[in-house]
Order: C-alpha cells, then structure tokens, then sequence
C-alpha cells in the first residue's frame, strides 16, 4: 500500500511562469484526496493525468481566492465529462456559500452530487474504514485549518506455514486468529494470535499547513508524520512581514517539522520574489535537513516501512 | 498605431497539455481590451507580461464557466498588486450576480472599482473618443455577444509643406484647417482643407464571436475587419453535434469571414479532441484562404495600411 502524492501547484497568492495556485493531491487506491483547489486546478490535474472521475474530497484551508478557486472550474469540467460520482467538499464556515454562489450565478448543470462539509472547530473530519483525516485551526488572517491524512493500522501479516504447524486447520479459525482472537487447535490447545500473526502494520500520514503562522497544534497534528507539507512564503529575513501576514518561514517551518518529529518536510506557497529556491532550501535544512522544496508536478509515492 | 493581439487561452470547454480556457487581449495604447476570461488567464497574463496595472476592460461572451472564471481571481490577484484603476467589465445580464456573490463569498478585499455593464441587446457597449465596441447577440445554448473593437477614423495627415506654400502661417489655422475648416490665408484667399489635408486614416477593426452557431449578424457586425476572431469548437464531420451545443465548424466559421469580407480569420476555441489542426485549417481555407488556427500566446501587431 502507497500514497501517490502530486503538487499540481505550489505558488504563493500570485501564479508565476513555473508555479500554479496552491494544490497538493494525494491518490491512495483509487481516491483522489485534494488539500487546497487554486485557480488552475483543473488543468493541472489534466497535465498530471490524475483523473477526474475517480472517488474525491477536496480539503481547503481557507477562504482566500488562490486556494478556493480552482473549485468552480473543477465542477464544471467534471460535470462536462460526465461524472456521476458524489464529490465531498471540506472546509471552513463559507464554502457553503460559495459554491452555492457559483451554481447560482454561472450556467451549468452539476452531473454529480456535492456534499459540503463545512468544519468550524478542529477534530476528525472524515472517518472512513481505512482512514481518517483530521483537522486543526491554524493562525492565519482569516479563519483556516490545516489537515492530516491517517492511514489506520492495517492488521498483522499471518504466517499460514506457522498456523498449520501449530495444527490450526485453515478456514474460520485463520480469520478468528488474524482479527485479534486465541482459538483452539485440532487437538484442543489454546493458539493466542501472536503465535501466527505479526504486529499491527502503522498505516501512512501525511499533515497540511495550509497558510499559516508557526502554529503548535499544527506540529502535534503532524506527529511522526511520513511528510509534513508546510507553507514557507518568505523567507527569514522576511519574518516580521510572514507573521503579519499570516505566513511561516523557512526555519519556521522546519522547527515544527523537527519538533513533531516527521519523517520528511516538503516546503511550498513559495513567493513569486523566489526564483531559485537553494537559499530557502539552506534556511531549512539549518534546522531539519531533510527537506525539499516542492515545484510544481512534483510526484512521489510514499510507502510504508514494512517490518 | 497598431494594437496587440495576444492569445491567452484558446481551448474549448476544458483546458489541455497547451491550451488554456478562452482569452484574448488587445493592447491599445496603454490600455487592455480582453474578450472573455476563462479559469487561469491571470496565470496566462503573467506568462505572457501584459501586466495588472493597465487601463483594462473585459467583455464576456456568456456566463459558461470556461469564459469568465479567471475573472474572480483576476481581480484578487490586481488587489494584491494593489491595483487602484477602475477596471471595466461587460457581459450578458447575470454577470453582475455572479462579480458580487465571488466578492461576498470569497476572503479578498478589492482595491480598485469594478464597474460592471450588464449588456442584454445587440448595440454599441463603450463609446470612448478614440474607438468604441459594439456587442451583437450570437447564437449559444446560454444568452450570448460577439464583439467588434471599432476605431475611430483618424484625421487626415496635415502638410505643412502645402499649407506654407499656400501662405497658410503656422498657428490656429492649421489647426482649424486638419478640422475641417476653410480659412483665409495671409493674402485674403480661401484655402480648403483638402488642398492640405490627407484623407481621414481609418481605424482598426476587430471582431470577436465568441462561442456561437454561424450567425449573420455577427458577419455584418465583422463587416471588412482587420481581424476577425471566430471560434471553430468541432469540425465540419461534426456539424450536427456542433449545431446542438451552440458551435460553429472550421468552414461555417470561414463563410462568415468571407461573407464579412474581413482580411483575416483566426479560429479559436478548438476541441481537445483536435491535438493536430492541420485538417481544421484545410477546411477553413478552402473556403476562406487567409485563415489561422490560434495558440496560447500567439502574438502579433495589427497595423493600418496608410496611404
């Protein structure tokens, strides 16, 4: 089991030649998990080849224009191609509005149900069999949220070849071991599950800051995470302007990174006054050296370590 | 005098790999005219350095999302630029609904005035000194306009070398003179302005379709333009289909053109489906020779032919 994560955008409120409004999918089986929609979406997620048929949720941190406007132009395109499946929509008090404003006031016919999930407080916001995503209020200008995706814990691989040593005879007592439950073998002794199966399997997690200032909660979201995607707007020397603004720095960002733990830390809502980004890259890894700075069509799949 | 012509985006519907949604901008002097706004032409803008801060004003063919969605993140991207020009905005009726409820429903504060012109009868929209714009109702599935950007006829060229000769002295004169006007010379003889004037330089004249089905209208609106921009979504194998969602083919596009006795045809709005347009042009010339197939940022100079 992999996460396929792609940046289909990763400017910072005003697209450049190289970088598109902000937006990261993640693909996990045949689910498309969308964190923030810039204007563009649609065509970046035309050139990535991602789909736009697939089961989605798109999850939006805040109301600004280049995390949100890529919405509209995304249910039109998919309703041209004919989707039938529902698409659930996240974000903060006001999505609501908005969408309902868009299919009031431009002319399309919405192929598929929209389901809105508006979210004023932070806690668990989607539970699903396999996942979770979980959201935490962030500092920004206006209300905002950033998200963590958790994979839940898969159970212990079973050992058939150890099972049938210890006379467990395949079938219903197979699945009573795996799922948790001592059962008794062909000759009446007691087979505890640690006997066949191994340890539960730690599922994926990856956290989003959306835009935000340095913001603990956000660090405690991302504990132990496989990545931690985090805004660094401007740089260091910039840090007054990024906190008037709602925005981190470099070494800002890398502090929670480092604090929470994370397995990896990829920047990105890079200023356009940013061209080369190596001077970005040295602030961070100062603090976590495992960082990249994301550009846009940045794609990797993340996989779990498997014990 | 000239004017630019830059395409933005000249994709139909949904955006591809190299065309965006539908744009087109004509710099005048230092003023932008844009005819429609799809998703992503502030990206399109930058790309092509035509710039936030120009006296700017946009005509919107109908309230299909792919036209007038990059209108909404236009105007927030100008207000973090700090835009303070009054920017103007033409469009069939519900264009103002929809400029309000993006402003009440997504977090941005605008710094400049919109003034928005809801257009719902054929007839000239803008009447500036030097040029005026014309809309005339197409033919779509949704209430929609063609455009047509008329100069003004210029005055004639004055000679002073003639105006001497004929003891004309420099001064009020001349002026009155390149007006229209008759006046005595030094010697108390009459001296008309033809014996000193040029013959009035006319204007440019492009004209924009939008997404319709072939409409006479539009040709008479196009009548001997410079330039006439129409869309060809399907080609002619596709008519039926064309003529059901309100579209146009490569050679009704060129009969129009022809009929218009325009001096050159540029087709927009062209299908995914079509990656080579190589089969489009050849149906387009047979009828109408002096046609193009547009691409993102195709860029060229229009210029008067001076006597």
């Amino acid at each position: 089991m992999s996460l396929r994560v792609v940046f289909l955008g990763t400017a910072a409120s005003i697209p450049t030649d190289a970088r598109a409004l902000p937006s990261v999918v993640v693909r996990r089986k045949n689910e498309l998990l969308m964190f923030d929609c810039g204007e563009g979406v649609q065509r970046q997620m035309v050139r990535a080849r991602v789909g736009f048929h697939k089961r989605m949720r798109v999850f939006v941190s805040h109301m600004h224009g280049d995390h949100v406007l890529g919405l509209p132009g995304l249910l039109q395109s998919m309703s041209l191609l004919d989707r039938r499946l529902k698409l659930e929509v996240y974000g903060p008090v006001g999505i609501r509005a908005f969408v309902e404003a868009i299919r009031r006031t431009v002319q399309f016919v919405l192929t598929f149900p929209v389901e809105i999930h508006e979210i004023s407080k932070s806690g668990i916001v989607c539970d699903e069999k396999e996942y979770y995503v979980e959201a935490v209020r962030t500092s920004h200008v206006v209300p905002s949220f950033g998200y963590a995706l958790v994979e839940k814990p898969r159970l212990g691989r079973f050992d058939p070849k150890k099972a049938e040593a210890l006379s467990v005879p395949e079938g219903p007592l197979w699945s009573k071991l795996q799922h948790g439950k001592s059962v008794k073998n062909a000759v009446g002794r007691l087979v505890k599950p640690r006997q066949v199966v191994g340890p539960l399997r730690p599922g994926l997690k990856i956290a989003y800051s959306g835009d935000t200032r340095p913001k603990r909660s956000l660090g405690k979201l991302a504990r132990g995470a496989d990545l931690l995607v985090h805004e660094a707007t401007l740089m260091d020397e910039l840090v007054d302007r990024a906190r008037r603004d709602g925005h981190s720095t470099p070494s800002q960002a890398a502090e929670i990174a480092k604090k929470a733990g994370v397995k990896r830390l990829i920047l990105t809502h890079v200023s356009a006054r940013y061209r080369d980004v190596q001077a970005m890259l040295r602030e961070a890894r100062k603090v976590f050296p495992r960082t990249d700075v994301a550009e846009d069509f940045l794609t990797f799949e993340l996989a779990p370590i498997e014990a």
